[in-house]
């Protein structure tokens, strides 16, 4: 079982944030949210793959293996790291969920069987978590309700699909109303005291459902 | 054990989904989603409480247990609730999270223990489920960011506090946004067929973040 964290390049990297977070403190937040994910994995050998120099050195400092980017778009990364490692099972996960933890990685492994996906969802239809046993079971159909698609894909290959239900999987960090999420569920990561020290406050929003309003 | 769903006035319902749906959808959308946390509780004595009388004798014929609030504001009537009902042990759902399902309800009774807390975390720093064992052992303190509100008076009485981790659990249904999470993970529900019947389509957002455009 081996790890793969696809990470898009840095000049592009989570431009939604823009208008809280400068150029640098956006690759700063991503490097800290590398260093939590990576910490949830911390059992497995993990590959990131990305098409940065700057974000392959600084995985290879903190003991991710390394792997350069050569094609284009997230699903071509992801079969290419498959392609590329030698382990028969993959559990794919981006680099900007910070607030998973080991025992998620534990609980995933353990309901992981021969010809099965195990899956998690990020909000918006999309997928945060992928386990392939083995690795080719299905094609990685990111992007769009790829949540959907991989069960649609797996569904017509017979193959067993296991739902894993959490919601601190589900927050990927892209927006400002994301940054809330840290803060109110992320103590003791790397991701929450780099936005600490950035002086971001969250507050509630005066409404039932409680959104969040992010102040700096 | 008991389950108690508090309910707003009707008319004050949902107002976020106002652009999509006219105030009697609104209102047979509640309805749905009621009969869907009722499914989920099928095990359980389950008491509904509201102001609203159509809501009151909805929940009636479906086999809940009407209670009629006087008070006013959400920790009221579930103080209200706790207090009328005879049972030791209290679980707290809304009635507008359609996604939770038995097994959730299950393996949250199976963690729960004397002198502890279980507790799910809404988006937005909330609390979608709280089990109170016993039922007095801290006070509801719903609104604002009340999943950290309901851990500090945990702390502070040297309670147990057990998070309980779910996505579909966290999802509330209060904007758009939040209807095209039914589409995605609510087949099988009756809020996901009543959305469905009124013509509401959900199509992914062409952003890494996938969220989502709700169309009618």
């Amino acid at each position: 079982m081996i790890a793969v964290i696809p990470v898009s390049p840095l000049n592009s990297a989570k431009s939604r944030l823009s208008e809280f977070l400068t150029g640098e403190e956006r690759k700063l937040l991503l490097m800290n949210m590398i260093m939590d994910v990576y910490n949830a994995l911390e059992d497995l050998e993990v590959c990131l793959i990305s098409k940065d120099d700057e974000i392959l050195n600084f995985s290879k400092e903190l003991g991710l293996i390394p792997l350069k980017e050569r094609g284009k778009g997230l699903n071509n990364a992801i079969k290419q790291a498959i392609n590329a490692v030698e382990d028969e099972e993959v559990i794919v996960v981006p680099a900007d969920i910070p607030l998973i933890k080991k025992y998620h990685i534990k609980e995933v492994i353990s309901k992981s069987k021969k010809n099965s996906i195990v899956i998690s969802p990020s909000r918006g239809g999309g997928t945060n978590l992928l386990l392939l046993n083995p690795k080719d079971i299905i094609e990685p159909k990111y992007e769009g309700f790829s949540f959907l698609k991989h069960i649609d894909e797996a569904k017509k290959r017979n193959v067993e699909v296991i739902v894993y239900d959490s919601f601190l999987i589900s927050i990927d960090v892209n927006t400002p109303e994301d940054l809330g999420e840290v803060f109110i569920h992320g103590e003791g990561t790397h991701t929450y005291k780099y936005l600490k020290s950035l002086g971001i406050e969250v507050l509630p929003k005066h409404s039932s459902a409680g959104r969040f309003i992010i102040k700096r």
